[in-house]
């Protein structure tokens, strides 16, 4: 619900119009997920079968004036997933419990003495007991867990050790409402678990695959981005949409902890509910998680160098367009792959961690390695050996007809005129260039110079890291495939996947022996 | 609050032991953050007071059985910061109130009516309203801002019109319940607003300033261990918690979101409590974080380099220790300063970004330019010009006798041993390179070498890039610092700041200037 939420921001705008723009708005809302209609409709039906309990005469004389405390009950405990409402309702049950039984022990004290020393003491249980819970609420695990429980608690304790000051029948009084708040709790129960539930735990597994989609696409997005061709007027727009879309797959994931870490703590309060799980594995989709959100911190930085003030010039870029599109790629395949094979339930293929990707790493390299001249930089590189000077820039200058490896000497003006198109550039960045500007001795600007080469360089390095995560990513996966107890994978499940007919050869072929990869 | 919570996990563990661990442990809790106890202390006597309505007898004789509803208001509204309660007790009220009115409305048309029209036309109300308010909770803004109030009208409107089928008189109960609603508010009101107030602004400045000296902690701690010499073995654990300390600060800022959020949205409804502010500016706060959250991803890909699989060797690193270093502990000195001057609410100097911090970064510059072999690589780099690699070739063998500058060649002995040392690293990365071995063909091996080069060249450009966000981050806590109306900025505040006195010496010399900067 939290993941699918976000989506629906760009309605938002719409807020402050007319009706019917009003009613279009709240369409859409259920469009997005018609869970929340039939969330709305049950608690629609929860509500009126809680009121039948007060409005039809035989059920009235047989509840009376507490059937109140079951429409309470059912407003405050009734939540949109099952796991949700089942915490809540313990909660509840065990806060109201625990209250009665204090109450009860404080009017066994309180009520064998005089109205003075009773009004005195009742109110400070109340202070202390006050006091005490509110404190409660600060630890860490209470906080976490069992909140609701102690508010309840302390609402429950305070109701009726207050109002037995007055009243001297208190039991049966705490007998009756404790009976109709379980009335509502077990019209909450039905309604959230057996008609059309909606699992927490199923929530949280559909925003992981989630997360491997908007990785896969971030990446894709951000590589293409990286090596697009100088941009033309008319471009500049869809441009900076397509840089704004980068951030929405790695953003999600960054953000995704609060979401993530109550999923699953309703989650653990959730029955066994499918067939794929012994016990549902929560724990194990927060860790995954976790090493998810370690894995978009490099997009994170993948899509810092592309937005950084220092740019290596384009042309020089796109001789290593292809190789670091081919790792890309290949990340976001895998990336896909998981999202699949986790979607339905099944462990991913031994080889998932293909030899197309290692090889596009080996392609990385190679063009790396022979354009050394690319990171060597400068020409005026004050190497304390003169002789290697010398030499390194007799070997610049027979090089520099070349014409697919131009020097960054001569860079520098394309690079002036890309600064000079970039107007969408913050403030903060362009002050920089002015403050730096007036200092930019000889060696400055040579050492500048130099450091164009190194955002390529930490582009190319961050995209090996990531296939370094992607590793622990992989493992993560397994872990939970063995804990979730998914099914075995097997080599025709590859034929949902769409991709290139040699990749399902792959797959075909090495496919015959799943068990000793996915049983580790 | 929320800042604060996470440090208390550790005490966590000591949650099964005896009771007196558990006094320890409440006390600890208490002892990191005093305002909990007396949060605490002010639930309590609120609830003492409220439940006195009650006691005493000429109070009860005007409000009578009705203060059980003050009772329930207190124990739910009074909240830990003032804004929360604010915002709690405006939802609470205007819930009452338009559940009040529509449910007299309703009330209007049944009451003309017969007993079965009347009880099928409160029954669908019921529905229909329950239906209508729960699905309006599934609206972004709503969930957002009124979620609370939306049930507490749901739960008035459904007590009213339920209990309105058998109590004629309605109007009476609904004035009545408000009454003590509004007093159960005031009280509230009183403890949060009056009695040693909370503010949720004031808990969003602190924790936007221990964001900064996080991030400074973060930085430097990462450098230092980037360039820490190979480890004895006693000094391996020393060396993982060191690791681990890197993690705290910047794994907080960028955990940070949804409290900021939720602080910011609680100050949003404080009013000004302080001679700082016109209007305190809550979402500054936000786009602060959001742009320190921005800066904190860089940290957290520099600690990739430090993680990384492929890693340049230490001797060559150590080459680059002084600079590097420089750099880091410069951009930790701006971050100080600016936690420094947002602590004390005065504008920041108007040279926060140093001289020392450029000249620094040019210090960095110009050993990456002296040893351009490293980044060259290879001895067998396969430059198209034949010319060209014979006189690298040349150039790499002169130099070879160079005691500070040794081949990676050489390295990739140590390089061995430093992995073999590393036995603490995932299972996930020995994988890794145990897959990657047995494709090692010559040429692998050598792009491998050069690979080395690569994570030490993102490493820097990590630092370059930090420095450019650094300046968005100033200019941001500049925008912030208008927006909160700071005190101008005087050069002899500086003497506060705990440098040296160097430093203060510039300060003391640039600070004549201060509005031109600051008034910006």
């Amino acid at each position: 619900m939290a993941c699918a939420l976000n989506s629906s921001g760009k309605y938002s705008s719409l807020l402050r119009t007319t009706p019917a723009s009003w009613g279009r708005y709240a369409w859409s809302i259920g469009r997005e997920d018609p869970r929340r209609a039939i969330h709305a409709l049950k608690a629609g039906i929860a509500l009126t079968l809680v009121s039948l309990l007060y409005i039809l005469e035989p059920l009235f004389k047989g509840i009376g004036e507490n059937a109140m405390w079951a429409v309470t009950t059912v407003v405050v405990v009734l939540e949109f997933t099952a796991g949700a409402t089942i915490c809540k309702r313990l909660n509840r049950g065990l806060g109201t419990i625990m209250a009665g039984s204090l109450a009860f022990l404080i009017e066994l004290v309180a009520v064998k003495s005089g109205k003075v020393f009773r009004a005195f003491f009742v109110a400070s249980a109340v202070f202390l007991i006050g006091f005490a819970a509110t404190y409660l609420r600060f630890f860490p695990k209470i906080k976490k867990n069992y909140d609701y429980g102690v508010v309840i608690f302390l609402l429950t304790f305070n109701l009726i050790t207050v109002s037995s000051f007055r009243q001297e029948e208190v039991v049966p009084l705490a007998r009756d409402r404790l009976s109709t708040i379980a009335i509502g709790c077990a019209i909450c129960m039905f309604m959230s678990l057996l008609v059309l539930p909606n699992w927490s735990g199923q929530n949280l597994h559909n925003c992981t695959v989630r997360k491997f989609d908007g990785l896969a696409k971030s990446i894709v997005a951000c590589v293409d981005e990286y090596f697009r061709e100088q941009e033309k007027d008319d471009e500049v727009l869809e441009r900076q949409e397509a840089r704004a879309s980068i951030q929405i797959g790695y953003r999600a994931v960054l953000d995704s902890k609060s979401s993530d870490e109550s999923l699953a703590h309703y989650a653990s309060w959730e029955p066994r509910h499918s067939m794929h799980y012994y016990s549902y594995p929560s724990q194990k989709y927060v860790k995954l998680g976790s090493v998810l959100r370690h894995f978009a911190c490099t997009i994170a930085a993948l899509h810092g160098c592309l937005e950084s003030e220092i740019q290596t010039p384009p042309h020089v870029r796109s001789l290593f367009r292809d190789p670091c599109t081919r790792v890309a790629r290949e990340v976001a395949k895998v990336l896909q792959e998981l999202a699949v094979s986790v979607r339905s339930h099944r462990r991913c293929a031994p080889d998932v961690l293909s030899d197309h990707l290692h090889e596009a790493l080996q392609d990385l390299n190679s063009p790396i390695r022979s354009q050394p001249r690319l990171f060597l930089g400068s020409k005026h590189a004050r190497a304390t050996n003169s002789r290697m000077l010398m030499e390194l820039n007799s070997a610049k200058n027979t090089a520099a007809s070349r014409a697919t490896l131009p020097s960054f000497k001569t860079d520098t003006t394309s690079l002036v005129e890309r600064k000079s198109t970039k107007t969408d550039q913050p403030a903060a960045e362009r002050n920089e260039r002015t403050m730096l500007r007036p200092t930019l001795s000889k060696i400055a600007v040579t050492s500048l110079e130099f450091s164009e080469a190194l955002p390529f360089a930490a582009f190319a390095s961050l995209l090996v890291e990531m296939v370094v995560r992607l590793e622990l990513v992989i493992e993560e996966v397994k872990n939970l495939e063995s804990a979730a107890n998914f099914r075995e994978y097997s080599s025709h499940d590859h034929l949902v996947i769409d991709v290139a007919s040699k990749e399902k050869m792959r797959h075909a072929t090495n496919g015959d022996h799943p068990v000793s990869a996915a049983a580790k």
